[in-house]
């Protein structure tokens, strides 16, 4: 049997508990998907713990499990996520940090944590502040979207088990303190990193710029989420698979290249709740053509699930369906197609939860179990019963006469 | 989102499997329970290996599992559950047996392993053979009920790996012997406490007047299920959970304890199939008030499954149901209400086996999957799946919103 492609759609935090105002029902009870559904008409169905029960997943252990990964063995922090999502190429041994800019004054206490929330002028701030040589290593940034961006210390005997130099709040700037002896040389680079851009900072034209217009100056990187490259081997090795992404959001990009895949910049993909759903179907049918397995991630339900907000959830879930819709209409029967969650982000909650998430596969070699639509119980009676995160890619691999023999 | 409380109802091996008698359903299918079938209506039901798949749990296992422990890591031997069961206060070190009280010959061969199923009397036994300095460490003893008793060697250089001085027979004392070299102190401390103990009971004003009645005399404890004190990490401190227990069962409150709950002694609660369900309700309520978390265990089931006596189970679950309506009509929506059993205690089988067990979740985030009865059948096609007895807590904590995040 020929091997055949995969796409798989993770609709971050969509998954939901019942909603009172929705009579009981959840969103995804609730809302008209008549292309969801037929996904889980045509194919097989099945709940998920993505990382395990009770265990309340973060985007990037999520997706780290989604791929197959154990994030328990793999995840030693979000900063070398941001730092290639924002596009830093990480390499084993950097130690990375997420940063936000911030306004500190003379006394180096934080009068704003975000620089007023600054959008633009960060790229020639960062531009400034990196390939700095410290002793013993050399500190690359990059800017992220509005506020944030991220920063890798490179060079030999760095160790990520330190304390931040964000104080999460507005008072004085920490000291990074090394939580063990082996990284006593990485929390001192850190701190005369961050007084030696201070200075740059201080007197770069954007600044002076911003601070004649009553705008607070964005005079300081702040660090924070430490954490190392771990050696990820890239999943075209571990399964030869050649595979790109679609996904918006910083984070999520970043997890992407890290297990090696293409993330091409989507022209409309905002990773927010205005994403070009079009766009995203689109890039996902162009990209089918040259690789094996297609990821695509549409942050916006989980934003209407922060925002506590279960009309505008009802809305994103309509509005995935039409990207969906698209997607399956032009795709061959042969290709194997995954829908699921990241983790549950409920309304009535406004944060991520443990509650396990729907999972529907049609296409390849897929059996049809009978269920009918696409939501958190009618999934629960399907026949892939309940897996676990880290068994998806191999489930996927399997459907698509991808998987390996074990034995003869 | 606010923390919700947690009561989690262990029916002792209610669950059950096909009995001829009532037409091949079980006494959960066969009995009258709307209140258990409520709670099934409005949440999320599902089956549960109380360890794992083909595995029979004692009740002692089971419920450390049901705690979130895993048996194989933490269980050791009943010695030190029947200990705290019967209140002795264990420290890491020590050494715990159960024991009956019996009756020996002169040649010490036992005449009777439960001296005539004493019933008074054994508290002043217990006190005169308590306190004994032995060469290295003390003995401590304690009476449970009926002939029961257990006993706790402390000092340095205890290991349980003994063998048992009980001959589970009628025939002559067993001398325990090490199992490995480390436990020869051991051995040889069990050995000159259940000699020298003889020695004090055999002159013992409760035996001698017993003796006079005709009586048999509890002249001997025999010691057996040596196990050592884990390092037990409380609910408390792993979960921040404040808890109470409601169980009439010695073995059962011992566990409690041994996790840290507060485990109160409820007027009518035996343990026995007399037990007073409406005394439990309103203990369980009380409790309710004060903690975060709170276990009811109600042994009756599993007496008429030792016993055989389908009809004892079905006026049993009829009882429980009694119960279960008290504490769901006086509980507010937020609290999660568990409702599942340790093990099935089959009528046709008169002992545990290892079929799994129906598990209804209502209340705080609990998802509603139109499952409408609480029996071992209805619940296997719910929403939860077949979960394991180690993933219940994490999965209830989940629905209360007290799981911890993993990633960001």
């Amino acid at each position: 049997m020929a091997p055949k492609k995969i796409v798989l759609i993770v609709c971050d935090g969509l998954s939901d508990r019942p909603v009172k105002e929705l009579g009981m029902k959840t969103p995804l009870q609730a809302a008209k998907k008549p292309a969801m559904d037929a996904l889980a008409r045509n194919g097989i169905s099945g709940t998920m713990d993505v990382i395990g029960p009770g265990i309340i997943p973060g985007s990037d252990t999520a997706h780290l499990a989604l791929f197959g990964y154990d994030p328990h063995k793999v995840y030693s922090g979000r900063g070398p996520i941001e730092a290639m999502g924002v596009g830093i190429d990480m390499r084993k041994g950097d130690v990375a940090f997420r940063c936000n800019f911030a306004t500190v004054d003379k006394s180096m206490k934080v009068i704003d944590r975000r620089a007023g929330r600054i959008r633009s002028g960060t790229e020639p701030l960062a531009n400034a502040i990196s390939g700095l040589k410290l002793d013993g290593a050399t500190a690359l940034f990059k800017q992220g979207s509005e506020h944030r961006g991220a920063l890798v210390l490179r060079g030999p005997g760095l160790d990520h088990r330190v304390t931040d130099v964000d104080p999460h709040r507005e008072s004085r700037i920490l000291e990074s303190k090394p939580l063990v002896p082996e990284a006593e040389k990485t929390a001192k680079l850190l701190n005369e990193y961050v007084r030696r851009s201070a200075r740059i900072l201080a007197t770069h034209p954007v600044n002076l710029d911003r601070v004649r217009q009553g705008l607070p100056p964005a005079n300081i990187v702040l660090p924070r989420g430490a954490g190392s490259m771990n050696d990820l081997e890239p999943l075209s090795e571990r399964y030869g698979l050649k595979c790109a992404a679609v996904a918006g959001v910083t984070l999520v990009k970043g997890i992407c290249r890290m297990v090696g895949m293409e993330v091409p910049d989507v022209q409309g993909a905002t990773g927010g709740t205005d994403t070009d759903y079009v766009a995203k179907a689109k890039a996902t049918l162009r990209l089918v053509d040259a690789n094996d397995f297609v990821f695509v991630n549409i942050k916006a339900g989980d934003i209407a699930g922060h925002d506590g907000d279960f009309r505008m959830k009802l809305r994103i879930v309509e509005s995935i369906d039409v990207m969906l819709e698209l997607i399956l209409k032009d795709l061959n029967e042969d290709v194997v197609v995954a829908l699921t969650c990241d983790h549950s982000t409920p309304v009535s909650v406004k944060e991520h939860s443990a509650d396990p998430v729907p999972l529907a596969v049609c296409g390849g070699g897929a059996r049809i179990d009978g269920i009918k639509e696409f939501d958190e119980v009618s999934a629960a009676s399907g026949a892939l019963g309940r897996i676990r995160g880290m068994d998806l890619l191999p489930t996927l691999l399997g459907i698509a006469d991808r998987a390996t023999k074990f034995g003869a």
